[in-house]
């Protein structure tokens, strides 16, 4: 080595701060321009960009196959996904289980890219179909690409936008996390979320729109409209430092902001919630192996499809894909359909004045760390009204008979497009007054959700989904 | 459910504050009472306890064997650890490459019992023997416990202080966070690395000891003594909420000092970090799957033993073990053996008065999430030089031609002596002046570093181990 240290300047430090966003994120959730040229911007488009999807059986898919030696369903160049067997060895054997999950071992980015428009942040959000989706378009973020798309093994055209976030001088990092897939679907899936700002000038393409925080936090209150990976990015904006309360805010609102401000008084120091995760990380953890799907006893290939033998959970479905405005236009896939509307339910009560949220620790087989942060309830309930008492979800009950004055939040949001079909969840937030704590549950401030959505393995799919929706109730928008 | 919470007592918020312990934890690091009791101690125990290692042909060991249908070699009881094969799909097909690999799924516990002796907290090592360890007894934690040890499938006696460490209501959290093991030895291993205090009385069993962590830190220069596990757990105490600069420190100490404290200037903000490290993992993202042992190309069963064709990297050997003084007395295993001592190296180096440390970021076959952070050098000299000069580990030239004067900390110490037989990594400390960081490398504080061990996935275990040498510099001990 050939270098000559002593004659290199040594560079400054860098100021100790949040990306300089926090102040200017809370202002732009604080601003909320009238939605009705984006509603015409949507109607218009939903005629113009259309994906027609129709069910086949899984053994006709163009370019998919069962593969003899895996027992799996595969692509027939390898790539994209498959849909393999999992056998999960539980703590007794007695509690073994298995069912069907997709891998797809390749980390794609979902990402938004931000930039200041008259003085406030705003977000360019697309206009997306996907097969899955219920009603066609829904908001997603600017980039929603898997490694397959992005290196062009769909063969279809070049993801746009996607060089502010593979190229570091076009942008500033606000958040840049991977993050996990619903752990009873996927095996060991992230995704990377991404939030840069950029400064250059950005074209508009067709299909994308421009909004601020306030905007996406208000139409998150749309039915199916705002898509899950939307959801999870937004989980990952570091609000809090921008978190003051405004005068005129009512309790909930400004002990909601309170929640989220760095430093706000909290039941449980982050010693100890770091600690009861780790706990409960080691204790729940369990053995999971690939195996041939006709190997699965609780479940059977009927109708061209798989379905659990007692008609739960989901069915692993095929479909003939026809679209218009996407990378490429006609594909087959197999997809994921529940058997029923998932309910996702944040309980939140006032600590003090500081909101904190029951969130509970879960353990998921897909998960790469054996359990992560969910919602307070996450569960199918028709699946839950077959099960006795006993095995009733916690606080199921609770959130089910909630007065209306207590709802806070309550919207029926989707599952991904790509890979579910018509499948959701009701995402609901609940404020309560506080209860005792199951040991797997723990009352939670949004500061301490915020500093643990900076890493990896820490909330779950759905924990992020219904977090994005409670913070959008952080600051009241003005018009 | 039937509860009242309009009844209940709204609990107060927990003081936002890290544990009690962080100033106290300074203060036993500067307390280094004299060490003549210890080695006393010490030389005693290794004439009393013994463990005699013989070596065997790894095809005749007791209750070990061959595995027809997996090709790996295995307990007979299913149970402790299995040697298997592990190919590795890299990002080109000529980078792929197999190797041998120990799976252990299961989170073993490494702790630390701490308890406040006349006003300090000491902490309890134990003198342990282990079969690969090259001089009998090293210091190990209190507690180093495999979940086979502690579930008694080994037939041994309990483990002893395991109650603190399961028992919330005997002890405080200092630290509790799972940590990797080595991920180019280990599949997805982990343990459960924690530092408790307790304010019940404590015997004081036969094999046990109380130091200060200014003994501890001292005793870390001493040739394998400070055995893996230890280092590893010393390397998760919370150090810096204590640290502030003595009079009388000069200023490598000073520095040192000021790098731990919270709020440190730093050259590269925690935002652009974390996105540094999600931007490695992303792009290293490799595919790795178990396969039959013989079905490395590059490894050969000879002489009762595997091997790298060319002599490179570590042979799997098979021992025979008589203990007195552990569990059980007498028993077989196989043990990963190095062809030659490793290096771990960090160069240090003050930007503005504050010590910063370049990391690496790498990736590493066996980690549960891809790639952790890595200290400056890391590598086998031996192998290395026999490398082309542009495949040279970078600044593996700079640290072996240090200057005396540069160097602030050089011991060699051991890998864990359960699975590793007379294999270690000589660890160096060596000041530099500032020099350029290539793409995988980056200058960071101990404080981002203390920050990020305090949730799994982060540093490596020879980062770990490496830091924990360089941790020992800070406080000057006073006797």
């Amino acid at each position: 080595m050939s270098m000559s240290p002593a004659t290199l300047p040594v560079p400054l430090p860098a100021a100790r701060s949040r990306p300089a966003a926090a102040g200017r994120l809370a202002e732009s959730a604080r601003t909320v321009p009238g939605l009705a040229g984006f509603e015409q911007t949507l109607k218009e488009a939903r005629v113009r960009v259309r994906t027609l999807t129709e069910t086949v059986p899984l053994d006709r898919l163009d370019r998919w196959h069962h593969d003899e030696g895996t027992g799996f369903i595969t692509h027939d160049s390898g790539r994209f996904f498959s849909v393999e067997g999992l056998q999960v060895e539980a703590q007794s054997p007695s509690a073994d289980w298995g069912q069907p999950i997709l891998n797809q071992p390749e980390t794609g980015i979902l990402g938004f890219l931000v930039k200041e428009i008259d003085g406030i942040l705003h977000f360019l959000a697309q206009l997306k179909a996907e097969p899955g989706n219920r009603n066609g378009l829904q908001l997603s973020p600017t980039v929603q690409a898997t490694r397959s798309n992005y290196t062009g093994i769909h063969g279809g055209r070049s993801v746009p936008y996607l060089e502010f976030f593979q190229d570091p001088a076009r942008r500033q990092v606000i958040a840049d996390v991977r993050q996990s897939e619903q752990g009873t679907r996927f095996l060991r899936k992230r995704n990377r979320n991404m939030i840069v700002e950029t400064a250059e000038p950005v074209e508009t393409r067709d299909g994308f729109v421009w909004l601020t925080l306030g905007q996406l936090h208000r139409l998150l209150a749309t039915e199916d409209l705002v898509n899950m990976d939307a959801r999870s990015v937004l989980a990952c904006l570091p609000l809090g430092d921008g978190a003051a309360p405004c005068a005129g805010d009512d309790d909930f609102a400004s002990g909601l902001v309170r929640s989220l401000a760095p430093g706000a008084p909290e039941l449980h120091p982050p010693t100890r919630v770091l600690s009861w995760i780790t706990e409960a990380r080691t204790r729940h953890e369990t053995r999971v192996r690939t195996v041939p799907l006709d190997s699965l006893a609780d479940w059977e290939f009927t109708e061209g499809r798989i379905s659990h033998r007692a008609g739960r959970h989901f069915d692993v479905i095929g479909v003939r894909v026809e679209a218009r405005g996407r990378e490429v236009g006609q594909w087959c896939q197999p997809m994921i359909r529940a058997r029923a509307e998932g309910l996702l339910a944040l309980l939140v009560t006032p600590v003090h004045g500081v909101l904190h949220v029951l969130m509970q620790i879960r353990a998921e087989p897909g998960l790469v760390d054996t359990a992560e942060l969910a919602p307070t309830v996450q569960c199918t309930p028709d699946d839950c009204a077959r099960l006795p008492a006993r095995e009733q979800p916690f606080f199921l009950d609770l959130v089910q008979s909630a007065r209306a004055e207590d709802i806070r939040f309550d919207t029926a949001l989707s599952d991904e497009g790509g890979r579910f079909y018509h499948t959701g969840s009701r995402h609901l937030v609940v404020e309560t007054d506080w209860l005792p704590e199951p040991p797997r549950f723990r009352w939670l401030t949004l500061g301490q959700l915020e500093e643990l959505t900076r890493h990896s393995h820490y909330l779950n799919m759905q924990a992020r989904s219904a977090l994005a929706c409670l913070r959008s109730l952080v600051f009241a928008g003005r018009r």
